[in-house]
């Protein structure tokens, strides 16, 4: 399937079969805000609970804590993003249409690109077998004028946003004749900075309102919690904080279903430590957060690190691990060495000491941190659009099977009689009330069961169980699983830990 | 020990034992937001764990979902927020200072009704053991004036308020020449509603910006997706949704710690029914949710029902439980009976039908709502407070201990070396690496063994397991029962099972 068509089957399934919805779909939706339906939610919340187990429950030096949206704003005077969390703006004259600078910019390159691609496409259409798409590329002159004229774009671009020179890219935009795509209009105003903070305000009079953000990230709230965290818990270095929960951010172009959206979940773990051994944990970190990603078995040629060379301005060393989403390797986590830049910068803003008193060294520093940091949301993505598939049996018949890691699969097992009479559904209903307990169970009675099993496998069921005339003699049922479509015979007694071993945390932890 | 003290206690031990933090303390705080720290976390993931496996886990015909905040602003014009969703304030024209009108009335009947607890505290020591209350109330015209003017200055600001005849409300506050409580100026401005709603703007472009507001209660991302839930879930009437989630109400007064916050999370679950069963279902889930509660065995007396009497405009009977906080009796769950209002009026303002067709009746209709709404936050203050206490020994000494039912403890074991030597702290270390897979568990050295157990009473660990010397000999260690301090000699394979048994969600809802 093509990635494009492989996209929207994510996003359609997903919809079908109670994962995603758009968020106020009745009213027609909010762009880029999507709401988490029955399986999507308890999916979500598996991933959450699996990040956190191996995060904060397997660490003994490591915590979490669970910190407030609102912050008071001199957090964000500190964090640098009141003054630098911004995208440049650009504005349309006469359609009145407002724009990213730089997508604009980026827009235009990517369309040269189809033209190279073009080319070569029609090259090998050409050539046959024997095309060679380096020697082509190599040796034709006209497309490569095509990609250094894109990289001589790009390299002003982002020489121009580094210095804050917008005139200039205001002046890239006019030179390479850009138009607005909806109306054709080249009419431009000057490109502005935008903050890309949620703005509210608290408290009703006029003199008291504060001006408040809505968080951008989450990690800031684990820094001005360190040092009550590290006293109160008696913390010693190195150790970490960990939290999840939302964060906001006023994205102009929102795109990609939840990829990125306005509204989104981060799972941040900040590890404090010795000035001087950050390079020691930066490895380390990569290393342990992969082996989390891998645990899923989501196939490793999925992953692949992406070291920054641009360093943010708080970032001694950072990486991404990037995942193959349908649209390509994009970031799903990042691991950077922080320094103390944010712990500094809260000393100078809050007047306050944040530092950590060494017994062995019988000194006082402020510790450096290294943080890993991963979009629930994204992380969802991933491992929903990477386990749905479809399949052509030996039969010649198709499945659809979501093919979800069971440890995070919404519904662990799906209880069915084989017909709706002769007491078949009442022993049906009986494991049901003995099961969930343990586990998140369902009850189907209705339509043929082969129908029910490809339900099951298109929901991401891992196991149906499957009462029959036979259970009536022996107290024995069929389990199938869903990935290999294997049935076997055992005991009603078996079930629980049969389905345990599978699904269990444990089981999937032990794999890092 | 007096609830003010030991409101006070707990306010100041939630911060000591790493529970609860003022938000952006090194800032000075953030009013009425908090943040959880290390076991408050914990804690609070346990209570809403807790709640959703009661509900969404042990019920097949229940699922939940996660909605985002953000929502179409229509959500809010349907469900009555955007016009009715007010508190009345005035201003005091020479302080500046904002006041919410009803409760400077009702801070003035306060005053009175400390004017009577006085009298009476006067007659009970002139008349010791023979002095009793009602009597003295009922004989005393004096101070059975004072009762009936506060009867009568409630009554008229309720009617009033009722009627939205601020006007009248302004009249009461003049004649009872009440004065700004910080200046004294009785130099009023009229009184104005103001919405509670936290407002934002949702994109960059002026033209195409959109008003939105932070949800002041989740209730709303449910009934407008119990469409799509019911069809991609193929659920049948009856049938509930569940979610948590952050809510936040820009309130005025928000005061008493943790109980009314203006960033607060909510548990709350919908039940669709069929109209006209409303009555059965109402006294069903006032039953099952009180069995809930009662389950995690907080003492049945710390708990009464509130029924309405004046019922909000979309409810057709309504009733509180009511939980013995430090400061009184105060709502921590609510039980509404909404009617079909919600669905109806979101079927008004989207032009879209949000029927169900009932295959029995072979008829459509749009289904009653049973409501069940409890704030996470508030029961996280229930738990903490009432498990606070001192206690005296038979020794003489005290000891202070959080008595949390285990099942919610943020720590499930600590495990304790009795010296750090001779071995002792790798065997208790190995105990940890076995525990957590399945617990919470911490490892603690330092200071003399009594003063650990006292560490973990104050912590709320249900289990302290101390290494001894014996341990080398016969493999067996000490646990020790945090509430009844027992001590029993236990093998190390036995602990899994011990711990287990006591802290099992599975053995607490089976209370219910």
């Amino acid at each position: 399937m093509a990635n494009e068509d492989q996209f929207k089957k994510v996003i359609s399934h997903a919809k079908e079969y109670g994962y995603v919805f758009q968020s106020s779909e009745i009213y027609d939706g909010l762009s880029a805000v999507y709401d988490y339906a029955q399986n999507g939610a308890e999916l979500k919340k598996n991933i959450r609970d699996y990040w956190w187990k191996a995060m904060v429950q397997m660490h003994d030096n490591i915590v979490g804590i669970d910190a407030a949206i609102f912050m008071h704003p001199t957090t964000w005077k500190a964090s640098g993003h009141v003054d630098a969390f911004n995208d440049p703006l650009i504005d349309n004259k006469d359609s009145k249409k407002r724009y990213r600078a730089d997508v604009l910019v980026e827009d235009y390159c990517a369309k040269i690109e189809n033209k190279i691609e073009k080319e070569v496409k029609k090259a090998a259409k050409r050539f046959g077998d024997a095309f060679n798409k380096e020697e082509f590329l190599n040796t034709n002159g006209r497309v490569l004028g095509y990609q250094e004229k894109i990289n001589t774009i790009l390299k002003r671009l982002g020489k121009s946003l580094e210095a804050e020179d917008l005139a200039d890219v205001k002046l890239l935009i006019e030179e390479l004749e850009i138009a607005d795509p909806l109306t054709g209009s080249k009419n431009w105003t000057d490109v502005k900075q935008f903050n890309l903070m949620f703005g509210t305000k608290l408290g009703a009079s006029a003199e008291s309102a504060m001006d408040l953000y809505l968080r951008p990230e989450t990690a800031q709230g684990i820094f001005v919690n360190f040092l009550n965290v590290q006293k109160t818990g008696r913390m010693k270095i190195p150790f970490g904080i960990a939290q999840t929960g939302k964060a906001f951010r006023n994205e102009i172009v929102a795109r990609q279903f939840i990829f990125r959206m306005r509204e989104f979940e981060q799972m941040e773990m900040q590890f404090f430590i010795k000035p001087g051994t950050q390079a020691k944990w930066y490895e380390h970190w990569k290393e342990t957060r992969l082996k989390w990603h891998l645990s899923l078995g989501m196939g490793a040629d999925n992953y692949r690190f992406h070291d920054h060379e641009k360093l943010a301005h708080y970032a001694d060393a950072a990486s991404d691990i990037e995942f193959k989403f349908p649209f390509g390797f994009k970031e799903l986590e990042g691991i950077h060495s922080r320094t103390d830049f944010d712990l500094k910068a809260h000393e100078e803003f809050s007047g306050k000491k944040l530092q950590y008193f060494d017994y062995e060294d019988n000194a006082s520093y402020t510790p450096y941190v290294l943080e890993t940091s991963i979009g629930l949301d994204r992380m969802f993505l991933a491992v929903f659009s990477n386990s749905l598939c479809d399949e052509t049996l030996e039969d010649g018949s198709t499945r659809t099977v979501l093919k979800l890691p069971s440890v995070l699969a919404p519904v662990k097992a799906a209880i069915l009689p084989l017909v709706k009479k002769d007491g078949l559904p009442d022993i049906a209903k009986q494991i049901v009330e003995d099961l969930k307990w343990d586990f998140n169970v369902t009850y189907d009675e209705k339509d043929a069961v082969g129908r029910r099993y490809r339900r099951q496998d298109a929901n991401g069921t891992p196991f149906c169980i499957t009462v029959d005339h036979d259970t009536l003699e022996n107290n024995t049922v069929t389990i199938r699983y869903r990935d290999t479509m294997e049935q076997k015979r055992v005991n009603i007694d078996e079930l629980r830990d049969i389905i345990k071993k599978d699904v269990d945390v444990r089981t999937w932890l032990m794999k890092m």
